[in-house]
């Protein structure tokens, strides 16, 4: 039995979006779903009793950042992340390719693996495919992902298609090395930038690999929408239906809808709890940035429409002067209401699948968030 | 019928201390008692849940911070601090005296008041009995304080009597001035340094005027612990039984019982949630500095003795990773711990004078928490 398992619900035959069950050895999540970030062990703000009782049914967490803090060797002494962080849910792990491509300047790609500094210390360090799975390996992670190599956006054709095919071997050194199958589900990473024929041509390689689900990854680099849609629209055909699809690094709520259309089944991103700490809310009716001064005087709760524990019991004024006062308590408050906003908007795509119905789900969402306004904002 | 009352529910034989229960109009709690000091309308890092989960019967908030920020004006709006800030337990309010004189570098004291600069914009401002009294009345906090001078630590004697003389006079001010007496109880504060005659003074000056309540002030400031305890053992024969007896600014676990076996009612003191955000926190077996590198791989809970929510989920080694990547769930996890520990600590105090033990108990602490080694630490 796979550690992971993917159980298909069924198709809005409005839109074709999917509804489906996950299986991990924490559990059962349904999809489509958003998966908050605890980078370090922790979303930052919250408690584990927080998100559950928002409802969250998954976290992902970094394997880059656990690498370096506090190092894998000590979670693992702990008895997993899960015991480690107090999380008795399902948790995935990226690769930490996405981090040492981004936050690291002297990169140094080789087909072994990629040599980089430490974005803390300048430290000289070394990761490669094998690295990636024996740092998940300790981490424990129900879902772990392949090491994959991130390409810039925008990159040409040839630079792209070199980078495919290392993704591609790289993933099967990834299966080579993967020390706990039976505990731990891992998902190949399609990579090809906006080139059509390299979408193809990567999901094959990994679909012919047989992971348990598979990832879209260098979307949401900076590419416009429409170009995330049209690459969605032509590589998800290329992948199973009988495996779970997760789009990478997605969580604004445009974003989420869309992808859900286009047959995605899980999302993480750090936007709702970035945002939320620098005093911006996500609402019914669009952004609502709470630290300005027109909510000093404002008791009303952050989105009238919202039944969270925060929009229930404290008003913008409140919130605005813990923010304004860097409290860390206002910061909880805007984060849990982001969060409890995502995860309530999947809960409601959720539901549109059920009735058939996403797409006009989609057009009264779109309108009420300001969406369909010239010069509207992504989130 | 007064807003706040006392009931002196017993003496303990052994020590004399007091158990006893306040009245107010949010409800009653029982002495001697620590309350934790939320500044700004939220005690730092902490949720109003988590102060009830924790057993949290009264908090302290800051006049004067709160006048600053966000303003009285706008608490009032709110419907006063309870609604503003989400908590229905007690709230107990200093004068602001204290910030004044401890914030500010450019005070001047005259008979009608204090001319000060904000310590935040520099902006003047003054701030005397009436108007300490306005700014409590429209936060709507159980208890008020007094608007009172804080002389320096050490005073000239004859200084000190002026300063003892002004605080009478602005304390029958402050009843002049309390618009709701039947919503709010105003206590006085004895001043007087470590002047056994001028305490005697003040406390007799303050008596006569039928205050619900008597806090002393003046102490924790710097003096010796024998200081502290000798001024509470020559001020208290002053005080009358039937009236709660509150020691402003003390924390530590010592003070805490030594205050309580001389009649002391309540407490507060910023140390329990100061320390833990620097990471350290109090313990059975005394202070542990969690951050320190020897807790890296340190799986035990901060307090093996402690079953706070914290101690039974968390180890030293995860609190040490998030405080060491500021992580505020880790100032989270200490803050709560420290408050419970201390309330804790109370309530254990509570049980050895209903025993007569207290002297017994204040052993037995003492040496389990390294008190009576030699160049112990006093927290
Ligand atoms: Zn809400
Ligand atoms: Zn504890």
């Amino acid at each position: 039995m796979a550690a992971v398992t993917y159980e298909l619900i069924k198709t809005c035959k409005q839109s074709g979006a999917r509804l489906g069950r996950v299986h991990t050895p924490h559990g059962t999540f349904e999809t489509p779903i958003f998966m908050p970030v605890g980078t370090l062990a922790t979303v930052k703000t919250m408690s584990p009793e927080d998100l559950y009782d928002m409802n969250a049914q998954i976290i992902l967490s970094n394997t880059y950042h656990l690498w370096l803090r506090p190092g894998h060797d000590i979670v693992k002494e702990a008895g997993g992340l899960h015991k480690f962080m107090n999380w008795d849910r399902p948790i995935l792990t990226d690769s930490g390719g996405f981090q040492v491509f981004s936050l690291s300047d002297l990169r140094k790609i080789e087909e072994e693996g990629v040599h980089f500094r430490n974005h803390l210390s300048g430290e000289k360090l070394f990761l490669s495919p094998e690295g990636a799975m024996d740092i998940q390996n300790a981490l424990g992670s129900d879902i772990m992902m392949a090491f994959d190599e991130c390409p810039p956006y925008p990159a040409e054709y040839s630079y792209m298609k070199d980078s495919v095919e290392r993704t591609s071997r790289w993933a099967e050194r990834c299966i080579e090395a993967h020390k706990r199958p039976e505990d731990q589900g891992l998902f190949g990473i399609v990579q090809g930038g906006e080139y059509e024929e390299l979408r193809k041509q990567s999901a094959k390689d990994l679909v012919s690999m047989d992971f348990p689900g598979y990832a879209i990854g260098g979307l949401s680099v900076g590419e416009p929408k429409d170009v995330m849609n049209r690459v969605l629209e032509f590589t998800t055909p290329w992948l199973p239906d009988n495996k779970p699809r997760y789009l990478m690094g997605v969580g604004s709520p445009d974003s989420l809808i869309d992808g859900a259309i286009r047959g995605i089944d899980m999302f993480d991103c750090v936007l709702p709890t970035r945002i939320a700490r620098n005093g911006t809310c996500m609402t019914s009716e669009g952004r609502l940035v709470v630290r300005n001064a027109k909510f000093a005087r404002d008791f009303r709760p952050l989105d009238e429409n919202c039944d969270c524990h925060v929009c229930q019991n404290y008003s913008r004024a409140y919130i605005r002067h813990l923010i304004k006062c860097e409290e860390t308590f206002g910061f909880r408050l805007t984060t849990y209401h982001n969060l409890y906003f995502l995860l309530n908007l999947m809960e409601q795509v959720r539901q549109a699948i059920r009735d058939d119905r996403l797409l006009d789900f989609r057009e009264e969402f779109f309108e009420q968030y300001g969406f369909n306004k010239p010069n509207a904002k992504n989130f």
